[in-house]
Parts: C-alpha cells; sequence; structure tokens
C-alpha cells in the first residue's frame, strides 16, 4: 500500500530478452542431482533413472503473440502446442507430454474454448503427445495461454546449441520466411477490412504464406529422418526468432565462428514473389523474420554423404574459429556480419508476434 | 476476420472450473507409455525408467489471484511457488524443479521483477528445488506468472486422491481459515487507505493472518513427518480451495462418504477472535475460505497410534461407504451435507483469490 515513489527503475528493453533472463536467474544455483541442464538451452533436461526428461514452456498473450481478428482460434491451440514441442525436437528429443494453462475474460464462450482446444487435441494427435494437466482461470483482459512441453531422449543423444566445431556444416530445414510475410499479409487484410467491412479477403496467392503463420509444424520428422540416416548434429535450435538470432546463439555458446551464403538460403517462391510485391529484401525476412519453426544445426563434415541431395535438408553455411566472427556472405561476395537484433517484445509490443 | 455473429454461446460459469476442465479434455485420449497418470489429480505423473516424475502447473493473474497493492512481489513470486509445490506433496512427491514464465506490462520496472525473482529464488532455496526454464514476455496489461513444478518419486509411494477406504481416518495438517481471513483484513486495511492516505496500517493483531495470506508454506515437512513415521496415507490433497471443496474431491474420486466434525477442526485463536470481529463464522471460514496449502488426508486406522498426538496432525473424521453421503457433524450434533460451492473464478473474478 505504500509505494516509494523514489524508486529505481530500469528500462526492460534495454536488456533484451536474454539479457533479462539471464540478469534475473544468475543468482539461482542448482542443486537437485537430477537436474542435468536448466536454463539456457531449447528446453531443460532432467535426469530420473535411466532416461532424460526434457521441459519447455512458452507463455502466448493476446495482442502480444496472437491477433484474433485473423488468427481462427482451433489454429491458435494447434500452434501453441507446436511452438512448444518444436523446442523439443530441437534438443533431438522425442515429445511426450504438455500440460496447457489458459487464461480467459468473460468475451470467450465456451464454443471458442471448444475451437481452442480442438486445435490442441489435433496437434496431439498429430505428434503423438499427451495433455497431462493444467490450469483455466479467468483474466480480466484477453486470453493467454501457457504451454509445457515434456520430453524424453537417451542421454547419449541430447544435442545443446554449444556442440559446434570449426569446419562443422550449417544445416537449415524447409525454408525461411514464410511465417513471417504471412503475417503480413493477414495484417494487410486487417487493414483493408477495417476500411471496407464488405470486402472479401483474397489470400489465394499468398496460401503457403498464410498456412506457415496460422499453422505452422514442428520438424519431428527430421529428428526421425537424422535417426535414420545415422546424423547426430553437433549443435542444434529451432528458429522462432529468425535465423541470424538463432545462429548467434550457436556460435556463441559453441564458441565458434560461422559463414552463412545468402545464395543458400532456402526460400519458396512464394517468399520471393511476395518480396517483390511488398518491397522487402527476401534475405532480411528469412535472417530476421521468426516463427519459421524450422531446425537450424550443425554436422561434422563427414556427415556429409549422409544429408546430401535430400530436399528438406540445405546446406547454408560453415563453423569457423571464434575470430572470424559471424558473417553473411551476400551474393555480390560482400561479407555482412550479423548482429543481435535486441529483443523488441518489451518496447515494442505490437510489431511482430513472438 | 469475418465473424459468425450467430455462433452458439454458453456460459463458463455455468460449468465451473472442473466441468470445464472435464468438458474440454473428455476427447484426448492417452497414448504414450510412458504417462502414468494425466489431468485429474494434483500432478501428472509421469514414468521414465525406474522413477516417476510428477509435473504440475498455476497460472496466475493479477486482479484475479492477487492485488499488488497488498501483496509485495517478493511475496508473490514466494507464494506463486509454493502453491505449485504444495501439489507435488500432496502427491507425497519430492519437488525438485520449476519452470517460471511471466508477462509484464511496461509499468513494471527492473527493480519490481528482481523483487519478485527475488522471492522466487527465497522459495528454491528453502524447499530445495531448481529453476530449470522458463518465459518472460510482455503483456497489454498486467502481470501473470506461470508456474510449472516437476517432483519425482518412487511408483510404490505415489498417493492418489482416489485411495480412501470406509473406516479410514480423515485428517488434516496445521490450522484452517486463517489465509482466507488475513485477505479480509488486508482488503479491509486497502478501503481505509483509499479513504485516507494518509493512514498507517495496523496489522499487529493479524500478524499470523496476514502472514498466511502473504507467506504460505507448503507442508514439504509434513511429508517428511510421514515418512519418518512410517505412514502412508491411503488418499491425499492440498487444500487450495477450501476443505469442503477437497473433501468432496477425495469423496468422489474415491467413491465413499465421509463424517467430518466441526469440534475437531483445527482453528488458531487468532482465527476465531478475528471471526467475532468480522462476524464470521470460523466453520464456514475453514470449510470455504481456501489457501490453506495444508494436506487432508486419509490413514488406515491401524497407522492411527503412529500420529496420535502430534501437533502437526489432527484427525477430523472418518470415510464412510458412499452411500452414506459427505456430512459435517456440528457440534450441536446436527448433520449437515457437504455440497459442492461451484467454482466462481469466471463469474465474479474480484470476490477472492483462487
Amino acid at each position: 500500500m505504500l509505494k516509494n515513489k523514489s524508486e529505481q527503475r530500469t528500462s526492460l528493453s534495454e536488456l533484451g530478452e536474454f539479457g533479462l533472463i539471464k540478469h534475473l536467474t544468475k543468482h539461482f544455483t542448482i542443486n537437485c542431482e537430477s537436474t542435468e541442464k536448466g536454463v539456457g538451452d531449447d528446453a531443460a533436461v532432467l535426469e530420473f533413472g535411466n532416461k532424460q526428461i526434457l521441459l519447455t514452456t512458452d507463455l502466448l498473450i493476446e495482442g502480444v503473440h496472437f491477433d484474433l481478428s485473423y488468427m481462427p482460434l482451433k489454429h491458435l491451440g494447434y500452434k501453441a502446442v507446436v511452438v512448444n514441442l518444436s523446442d523439443i525436437y530441437a534438443m533431438n528429443g522425442k515429445a511426450t507430454q504438455i500440460t496447457v494453462s489458459i487464461a480467459i475474460s468473460n468475451r470467450f464462450s465456451l464454443e471458442a474454448l471448444e475451437a481452442l482446444y480442438a486445435g490442441i487435441q489435433l496437434a496431439c494427435v498429430n505428434y503423438t503427445v499427451d495433455l497431462v494437466g493444467g490450469d483455466t482461470t479467468s483474466s480480466t483482459t484477453g486470453m493467454m495461454i501457457s504451454i509445457t512441453a515434456i520430453g524424453e531422449i537417451d542421454k547419449k543423444d541430447v544435442v545443446y546449441r554449444n556442440g559446434a566445431k570449426p569446419n562443422d556444416l550449417l544445416v537449415v530445414t524447409g525454408d525461411l520466411g514464410a511465417a513471417y510475410l504471412g503475417l503480413q499479409v493477414l495484417e494487410r487484410e486487417k487493414q483493408v477490412f477495417k476500411a471496407n467491412p464488405n470486402s472479401q479477403p483474397d489470400l489465394e496467392h499468398y496460401s503457403y504464406l498464410v498456412e506457415r503463420q496460422l499453422k505452422p509444424e514442428a520438424r519431428k520428422d527430421v529428428i526421425l529422418l537424422l535417426k535414420k540416416l545415422g546424423v547426430k548434429p553437433t549443435s542444434m535450435i529451432d528458429i522462432s526468432d529468425g535465423l541470424s538470432s538463432e545462429i548467434l546463439h550457436i556460435t556463441s555458446q559453441s564458441e565458434v565462428g560461422c559463414n552463412i551464403y545468402e545464395d543458400k538460403i532456402p526460400l519458396d517462391p512464394q517468399v520471393i514473389s511476395t518480396c517483390e510485391e511488398f518491397n522487402l529484401d527476401a534475405t532480411t525476412i528469412a535472417l530476421s523474420g521468426g516463427e519459421d519453426y524450422e531446425l537450424l544445426f550443425t554436422i561434422s563434415q563427414e556427415d556429409f554423404l549422409k544429408i546430401k541431395g535430400n530436399p528438406n535438408l540445405t546446406v547454408i553455411g560453415h563453423i569457423t574459429d571464434k575470430n572470424e566472427g559471424v558473417h553473411l556472405i551476400t551474393r555480390g561476395n560482400q561479407k555482412i556480419a550479423i548482429v543481435a537484433q535486441g529483443w523488441n517484445s518489451l518496447s515494442d509490443k505490437d510489431s511482430k508476434t513472438h
């Protein structure tokens, strides 16, 4: 009740998300024998008996991470699960369970929640994971979804972000940038609809982009494929914030440098054509767009023949010594340093989903 | 964008929290070998190798579950952890890890978050649990905290809600009703402060009540005590919603009845005196107040001598056949049926923390 008006204030956006988490958790120590790995990777690793458990959690807030004016609730439920499972796969694990907690204001009906849960259920079925708990409560405004995903893995199979070695190849799955462009298309349609409520959205030319934004998939298939091919990545991360942010996680945690070749970055034709239409640079979108939920990993050169020619996997660069830095080699053979974009989620709430 | 205006609407408050969860999860099936127990108890049980994992999650929303005008952030952080650990202990487990996700609006400074995390850290230290992950994001309004707690347990030691048998004794730890009265005292002080901002709160006579509301503890000590005494409860639950709600969970899941004796319900002297002052019935507060985070459990009669005389444990009743129903036997020897109070969190947001 008695508030100290002269309290010190530090802006959160100065720190950035990762700086903030690091700052807030730096005094915490690990005390349990069963904690193999805590904060600092896609998921925590817990060791109980002879198996390791993977654990990851995400909090999605209406108006920050999703906009219900173009995100159908079923898709939202599906996506909320998928983005968590993606973190389990990024550890090379098998996703097994989720818990789902939801806060909703009274503007949501039961039918709305049913649609949300139908999407959650579909994701559970498609990825063979079990819903094992959660919490449902009211909110004063809007909807919040908090999902925790659990996975299992044999100790020898865990892939962290910190294992990349010089000369390793950098590989990305699928293609990049489509989800971010899908969001731009949906935002534009929203503005058109606001101006003229009788307008009908014409999304036909952007179907792939919109699907990547509204119904992303996690690359469970790639984890199974790598197992089949006998390839264990030396490091791995999923692409939620954009290629440049993720490569910086791998290089800083592995204490290495990296060269990425612009002409190797996989782009869907719809990404290229829509970038032209929107006057955007496709490489920038691929580097910074985010929400692709593809996997970025490094492999030893001797594994190259095992993955060569697979349409799901593209070698986009290679790992170097740390002192060579992290660079994009452009089509014009220019070397551009890749630097942290910072975290704008706290300072600029409406700019992008996260 | 195109919203169907004629969509069907069902009020959520009709269903109640447990009805809602049941409704929303009824189509989900359990598919993973490692899922021993999903939705329906205090925590999920996962089996990996030779150990079982307990998993529980809670979502706390500003303005619904806590009021920052009288809840210091450090206490909030502490309490948010404790209420989750309480669910692990209610399974007879050992709490080992937590993840913490937080959404905050830009009205919170770094120092505010540090205070919150100081409380989280204190709880981690006091209960020997590790923070192993989480997510931090912005919110459009207020603060939200989502915590997931993990615990471990040997398969043979798990205590569910469904194991109570006729003639078992019903035992409660500590005393009941204080946390709810603490909230009433703080609410009254808030109103006084609103009317006269120069007033100084006088909480001296209510110190126990306020502490139970602002800094509850989970009964890890009781779990260790029961182990030492060689007592394994036949069923157990923690008291978060009030004694009457919890006893109905045990009796319905165990398919039994129960008699609770009013004169046996443990009450702190401050609860009795404050109930007189506020013109409240102490038994009603103990039955419906909630947030005590004590444990309610049943034991076989043959274990009675092991717990007899322990000041932490009070026998308040016994289990009966299902067809005898669930009753409170009053001091005047009247038999009053205990019925579900329903869940008012969605219909009446500001009435109580949950």
